[in-house]
């Protein structure tokens, strides 16, 4: 098993809770906003769809122009896109070799740093975690009071 | 360097970003919540401060009752507690061996699942990005729209 795939359980851990979370979002709330400057519920949900996608893309190939990917969907179900966003994250994890992930990538032009590809995988999680964290905000603020640990065992 | 120290840089680059959100907080505003249900804005930010040191506590003595450890503050601004628990939390990661910091940690009672030092300092590290996710409505929400990043670099 080469390490990317190690990292699978990791990614998702969390990627099960934000999909949990995501379902709980009626179509009639995707415009919700906890303020007028927040990103709505549907922006912010596909936001971190389209990231964690992204990421790792730049890490298989080792080119950071996908952090400015657009992607374009035809679905409108968030959990639709949930799903085919996992599906494609996943492959793309899987395909990572323990080369691709040790390559150093320069982010200078994005973040302002240089990593590995192994680091950049970690700051996508991270990115993941923070923004399940604004979400779990925006569920209870949607009238939802029983909801999921912040990670899967 | 112990492997310990090594993840300081990490515990520091979320742990200064809740800091800056901690001080955007006013003293007329440590009741606010969201909805009903959630925690407000000081027992948020005092649940980080207290679960990351405890987490450490734990790696260090490998004794999960640090888990329900009650902390007891005098302070009553959320600054002056943040700079109190992160100086603990720094000197209790400090002090956590190599051999401490590999030791598994049964943690069945709590958590459901045993794992190493290693792993629940990573365990603690997400449950403060988590909760800063949080943090970032909450502040937005009382008026904040000059926000940092999620993590510093």
């Amino acid at each position: 098993m080469s390490k990317a795939e190690q990292f699978l359980p990791n990614f998702l851990s969390h990627r099960e809770v934000t999909k949990e979370l995501a379902s709980k979002i009626g179509e009639e709330d995707y415009n919700f906003k906890p303020t007028e400057t927040s990103m709505s519920a549907k922006t912010l949900v596909t936001h971190m769809l389209h990231s964690f996608y992204n990421f790792a893309t730049i890490v298989k190939t080792g080119n950071p122009s996908a952090m400015v990917r657009k992607l374009e969907d035809t679905e409108t179900n968030l959990s639709e896109l949930a799903d085919k966003y996992t599906t494609l994250t996943i492959e793309t994890i899987k395909s990572i070799t323990d080369e691709e992930l040790a390559r150093e990538i320069d982010m200078t032009k994005f973040l302002g740093i240089k990593c590995t590809g192994r680091q950049l995988l970690r700051l996508a999680l991270d990115h993941e975690i923070n923004h399940k964290g604004n979400l779990f905000v925006y569920v209870r603020m949607l009238g939802h009071t029983d909801l999921p640990m912040f990670v899967k065992k």
